[in-house]
């Protein structure tokens, strides 16, 4: 199948790469006749003029510019014409997915997003499998590796969070501007991403309640090793009696879970579902192969005619009233929080009883402490 | 598609009751017409002779009768006969995979083996998956529930094992004949089933080095905890530079490892391939849904008309003689072992130098010592 490439930075040069030199594999299925590129280079396919891409007779667009512009047009225009789609940018889908995968369906072509979330890990290609057989009832897991390279260093070496994030920069794994990596933006999008392929559930991203790790410190992380639990920033999501609940949040995991040791930049996800239980998927969240591998994948899947059974999400609405925590919570306004305290947690800090997730958002607004730092602490 | 089922124990109620009742799912596209059982039952389509089995239209034969006959014999026969067969049966495919397969070739239908390894962990379908774009470089992995409960339970618990092995059988999670589970033949099978899916290569499973946990003591889990360490019982498998190096053993796994952290009776495997990198599966290793729902993934799998990539393995030879590693043994013939120890791990245990796994094989053959304790310190 002749494909189209939008983008050529690392993603786009990772799914170049593994389709030009994977000859003695199902990738030998697959051709890239044209590349959108934004400054010239000398690989002949590479146009600065999307009309060229327009002109090409790809069946298939994949899609890897990031930013919600001018990617979502040119996705739009490829579904009009008929061209299935896969794209690695999370932000852009969350925001258009409805309008994206209605087009799609009205056209007969697909639109998959394998690489959107977890990198290289099969986790939307998990959710497809399941689904022949089973219901998600839920799911829970680490998607951005940035958040988990410094809280697992943080963990590890007991470093602060500033030293952390500053050596993060340093080694490419977290952006000049970190803000959609640490204050949860980032794995807020790929929460809407996955409830989608969970739940056929597509929600407004500004909906889902997201909590980062911007003012998180040693004092916090040592906290929880003294109580057994290690801090990770979870995406949670569950459908029950109809109730859609989705928030992303740091969370002090018990050490004996399986997420509390994905270590270094890794990702892992797990889905419970109705007959399998929990099942857990791990691998490299980010990354030139890895994410161009989960985009490649995606290509083969349409190229075969596989996993077609088609799931249609619809427009839904976050409902977390049925989630109930204890929390953890550092503020220089522990005044507000009178009324919830269950017991002290150093200079500072306290945890809460077990209280509705929405109350407690109520009173971080009220509170309005700019530097506090709040945690789910898990069963 | 039509198709008979072969043994109606745990696992295949597990399969009738979920494509019976999954009628909104894929499964709606799967009927079980015809189940052979020992004893008579009510269900109609239950039938104590094979021959009724032989006589009607299914297309696909799904076994899961265990054990070597009369499920080879049948499964031969189905094959013969133009049928797809799906299998749960480890040791009858171990054994004769290479003349199955050959069959199932010959006459243009498929053989797939997803419930032999890791219950319902996606296993087989993510390393078809992978190969469609990668090499898979190497796997290692826990594979056996009954083993992985009772090291669980050793180490949060510090009980000893035979405390563990009684308490694992009452709860149905060990056999009241645990030979094949606690001496590592059971995963064993599975390593060789693991090999023939990542590598094509399908090797006698006689070959594969496989020391168990029977002789495990508190403590020898008590070393590894002071020493950061868990003990897992451990099949790796690896192909580099044309050697195929198989072997099953318990290792101490630095406590950071996602693998030393996977509690209970549950299965989790790794595999490294070339551009995703390592990828992990963890979930339910046994039971009748899990099993039953990897089963059912494998009907409709073939139902479908996916994952056709044809891999054909061909009969390979184990060659360990790569391998080196460390290891931890506690024998009463420490003399045997003078020449490679390095350091002591208290009462009559001892850390060896890096050495090749074929020669501490050699040493322990020549030690003879019936309770000897062996397991790989990992890096």
């Amino acid at each position: 199948m002749k494909a189209a490439l939008l983008g050529f930075g690392t993603v786009g040069k990772g799914v170049a790469g593994i389709i030009d030199q994977g000859r003695d594999k199902d990738t030998a299925g697959l051709e890239i006749v044209r590349i959108l590129k934004r400054t010239p280079a000398d690989d002949p396919r590479i146009t600065l003029d999307y009309r060229d891409i327009e002109a090409c007779d790809a069946e298939l667009v994949a899609e890897c510019m990031g930013g919600l512009e001018p990617a979502h047009t040119y996705v739009r225009k490829a579904l009009e014409a008929g061209r299935h789609v896969v794209t690695a940018n999370k932000k852009m889908l969350a925001e258009h997915y409805i309008e994206l995968a209605g087009l799609a369906k009205e056209k007969g072509v697909r639109l998959l997003f394998e690489a959107t979330a977890g990198g290289g890990i099969p986790w939307m290609a998990a959710l497809r499998r399941l689904r022949r057989i089973d219901d998600v009832q839920s799911f829970r897991g680490i998607l951005n590796g940035t958040t988990n390279y410094i809280l697992s260093a943080m963990t590890d070496a007991g470093l602060d969070f500033g030293e952390m994030l500053k050596k993060a920069q340093e080694l490419g794994y977290a952006e000049a501007d970190p803000t959609d990596d640490i204050d949860g933006y980032d794995v807020r999008y790929k929460t809407v991403l996955s409830a989608i392929a969970a739940f056929d559930a597509a929600v407004r991203p500004e909906t889902v309640p997201a909590l980062g790790i911007r003012h998180i410190s040693a004092a916090d992380i040592a906290w929880g090793r003294e109580h057994g639990r290690i801090v990770k920033l979870i995406a949670s999501g569950e459908k029950k009696d109809g109730r859609l609940s989705l928030y992303v949040m740091p969370q002090f995991l018990p050490d004996t879970d399986v997420l509390a040791r994905i270590g270094r930049n890794f990702n892992g996800v797990e889905a419970v579902s109705t007959t399998l239980g929990p099942s857990t998927y791990i691998g490299q969240g980010a990354g030139r192969l890895p994410t161009g591998h989960a985009m490649v994948q995606d290509m083969l899947t349409i190229a075969k005619g596989e996993e077609m059974t088609a799931y249609e999400a619809a427009a839904a609405e976050v409902d977390n009233s049925r989630v109930e925590k204890r929390f953890y919570i550092r503020t220089v306004k522990p005044e507000v929080f009178a009324g919830v305290m269950a017991e002290a947690a150093g200079t500072g800090a306290f945890v809460t009883e077990c209280m509705p997730l929405i109350d407690l958002l109520a009173l971080i607004g009220q509170a309005g402490d700019p530097e506090l730092f709040a945690a789910v602490v898990a069963d």
